[in-house]
């Protein structure tokens, strides 16, 4: 059985499992000032090439954006957002829970188009009645999306563009953002450093056991961003256990490492899937989040030699299916796989 | 100038003011325990033929709105709705401020359809992820819709009948409830109260200087719901302020014979602006609230005679525009209106 | 049976419901921009002697003070008050609804001293875990208190003074101000204008039918104020109702009138309570809440009498009680508590 | 330099080390359905002896308080604790960001008693007024308090009986519970489990990486639990995390262990500050946290040798430290200490 379920059905990677068993003794102080978050923040700034950025270290991606769309929004406004964006449907409802309208837009294979984002905006704008309703104060998006489809620089700056114009913030959620760096042509830390005005690092499905990284590239923090964060119950006492894990997979480009080898083997599968199997993409996908069309009959088959996520049906005879690799999978794990091509 | 932009420009019909006159000098209790508050129940309990019936008076419509959707529903759960629906558009976010997501849904002329609820409840409940989704604890109408269009009777119990079947209570919105139940053809305030959980009897655009009527048909009330109320700064002290003109508007019928007479005058305009000026209906609306699409070279004339709201632009020549009637629409205005057919 | 048991047990004051008879047939704006409300404004600025005073109607005390709370305080913060304080006891939450915490004090004859919350202030800045705590956001009094009694002005100056020393708003809620103005040696409108960041008049107790009016004497408005107030669920659709009766309460000083004639006959009250029939005043009150120590014994006959409030056991034998006068008690009531002299 | 600033100022203890590593090739299902939590959850009802035990796991201390008291209360019940609580004092009122009252009660030692619970209750349910007022619906208490001191089994059979007669909830917030268990006299993991609606085992301060296990020890939990604690932000993903280290902690009762160990050396570290070096107790704690009063003209020196945590001032010449051994406090830290006995 080859469990390709999600990218958090494991551990840690062995690196970051070691520095958190080599760093296991020390005393440090807590609430994040302690010696690793420093020397992680440090080296986030360096690989985002943002010396002013300030750097924040969570538990989890839900809290993550629950707690910072919260913070840095006002209290009167809304988050736009593709309709099928995490915030919007898998997160039971947290960022409402903090008061916030999630406003979905239409969604083009998961992604938020700027030109739709500006119409909407200039509507806004235009409506005599606009004080009635919820403000727009941020841009969300995921980068990779929900779907595993990329945006490219060009897309994101296209969205910065229209944020910049109308007051807006832009905001990425990198709950598996070393796979979509590896995946991009164009798209890098730097790069997002500049064009987003905060993002996160994501950990939990990238090579940690737990934990995400906020970062706000300008240093442009909400005040008492510390005392703001406990609200939320965010803050962690023994921050350490994030912050060695950051330093873990941000010493040698661990985290860009990491990204690159799911997406290969991502790719292997879809050989596998596409070119062998025979199988259509549900959504063409180039990072390690693979959707493919699958005929009903076959599920139980699949089943048997590996595990997945059902994702929708597509039609009465066919349902589109999620098989996600991650630093874990193992090259034996898709050798493994090719068994599928011989009837069992 | 004949005012025609809300039917909230107004102070109180005469009947309620003079109640208000006659009950000043009167001492009463507080918080809803005052004689007024209790006869006024009383005469909603009896023209809803529902003597179980719970009533609480509260002073305007997103404030009854927030307050009530927030103390039925539970934290988790959200309020499915049309996209165009009231909480979802002009209320700044007050529902998502009492932490519940509003869920948008198609829109028919303002309505929301059995069917679409239907097939959007069988995908929720179908979703292996639905724990981590909004659970849908609640569908919200407005009667007449904020496109003045209404539900029929049978249209009604087709909602009712989905909520029953998936446990979500039917919540209507009747801001406008008297011009609602004048044009209706078959819907009726008994056939509401056995048809809807709970809904509210609009008195601020329909006869009364402030304050809307909550009724729970049934009784089934949560618990506490004074302290609830309070909670929400929604209870009023000196509640007979409410209760008064609440018993005024339900003494001899007055609500319906105001209802009655907005639509007639509301049928009068349609005339006018459709058979005589030659507009086109935006909608097709047998209520208070009329839409016609006015040709932009048009406006400034229109200006000069009538107070309206721009709606939104149809094309580039055309704007669809409101015209509202109420109680306090009188002949003499209508008649005034004729002055549109010559030019100026 | 005269009716002594709160200041909001009547409707409103002739003058006031005259205005509303005389306005009522005018149609205006709405959401604040009626004619009504922009001159009661320009009167309350007058009377303020504060030209550049923002000022918002409101429809009753609880929600004034939850809403303007959390409008003015950065989401952090909390808000400090005596231990006996309306928002601290008797709003079932109001405060904390909106997330912030209220941080009770101990209470001086239902004061706050400057010197308890300056001390308190001191500590919590001396606090090395200070940003694990709530941060104090707000010092929130009431003139007069929950007790009736006073602050004097140099009490309000030494507030102001910690307050602007630490930062922090001073709010003043004025839910019975009429009354405490009447019965100050020095406290004025201007003065109060000129110590508070913010403050509102209250009408519900003092001679409207219902309403507050919120003023920030300096104009320092949170932005997007409208919208923020409607999230609350607290903006009036037909705001004329608000601004009618401000209008006419502060039209030829109607609003000191009421305040005079009420602490007259408190004081009439305490003659006859205290002179006369020799009971103990459970708390010195200038104003017209009026606090007497009753022997239980005596509570039936008084009941048969007069309307009150029980406020409190005082021993075993005797209940500190409350009664009120308002602008619509009469001398004809006083005149018939008279025969409390009797025995009956 | 030895460390005693804080029990959260270390990693793991090596045997929770140890099974992350030995566990973190497997792949799992996630949200609390992988094989870790669901054993961890069993050793856990099996060492409460409790066999219909819910169990939940959690990130960190803040978060789990506000999620469980939100999730159990009604929205408008508030919550008793002492004055000196965490959730009242240091938790930046993550409780009121939820929407719930915390009502400090005076503090014994850092315990609430239940005879001043009662009576707070007596007089509560006595006001006329209750409906005004937050609902009580939670006793919270921590074991051991934050002053380091313990309920004895009496005292909580008192708080538990008063809690089921007044129909509220008893909440055990076991931040350190390990050290309360091994210090007692009389509390044991089943007596909780018996006596407490729920409770949390602390995992950050007794020896895991982090995490929290809530237990709801006759199963009684809220509806749809896990969409409540994801929306609070609460739900990890990759739930294993907790589960492997709770697992590890409940093995072969190493957190009975770890709270023995801790509490042996708290007595020998009190042996050599009161005993040798003459300080006097600040409070009398038995367990791992000490607080002693030391001259001011000893402090520079004190800090030399060791890490820990200024109180609060005593008087002009004296101040309350804290010192705090834990799991991670060796032998040899506490022999390095006697160097305290000779000047420097």
């Amino acid at each position: 059985m080859v469990h390709l379920e999600s990218d958090y059905n494991n551990g840690a990677h062995d690196a970051v499992l070691r520095h958190l068993i080599d760093t296991n003794a020390e005393r440090t102080q807590s609430y994040g000032d302690d010696r690793f978050s420093q020397q992680a923040r440090q080296l986030i700034r360096d690989a985002c090439q943002a010396p002013r950025a300030e750097v924040y270290f969570l538990a989890g991606g839900t809290q993550t954006n629950a707690t910072m769309i919260d913070c840095t929004l006002q209290p009167y406004e809304g988050v736009l957002c593709a309709e099928t964006a995490h915030i919007n449907v898998h997160e039971a409802g947290a960022v409402e829970f903090t008061g916030h309208k999630v406003i979905p837009l239409p969604h083009r294979e998961g992604k938020l188009a700027a030109d739709d984002v500006r119409r909407w905006l200039e509507a806004y704008c235009a409506d005599d009645t606009a004080e009635h309703m919820v403000r727009p104060g941020m841009v969300y998006l995921t980068f990779p999306t929900e779907l595993g489809t990329l945006y490219s620089a060009d897309e994101l700056t296209a969205l910065h563009s229209v944020c910049r114009q109308y007051g807006l913030l832009l905001y990425v959620d990198g709950a598996r953002l070393a796979y979509g760096l590896a995946a991009s042509a164009d798209v890098t830390l730097p790069f997002l450093a500049q064009t987003a005005d905060l993002f996160y690092i994501g950990g939990t499905k990238c090579g940690a056991l737990c934990g995400e990284a906020v970062v706000f590239p300008q240093g442009h923090v909400p005040s008492h961003m510390l005392s703001r964060i406990k609200r939320h119950g965010s803050l962690l006492a023994k921050s350490r256990v994030v912050g060695v894990q950051f330093e873990a997979l941000f010493l040698g480009g661990l985290y860009f490492t990491i990204g690159r080898e799911a997406v290969r083997q991502a790719m292997q599968l879809r050989r596998l899937f596409v070119d062998e199997l025979g199988y259509q993409p549900y959504i063409d996908s180039p990072t390690n989040q693979q959707f493919y069309v699958i005929p009903n009959a076959d599920l139980d088959r699949l089943r048997r030699h590996v595990g997945f996520e059902v994702w929708c049906p597509v039609d009465a005879a066919h349902t589109a299916c999620r098989f996600v690799t991650s630093w874990a999978t193992t090259d034996d794990e898709l050798r493994r796989l090719q068994a599928l091509k011989h009837p069992s």
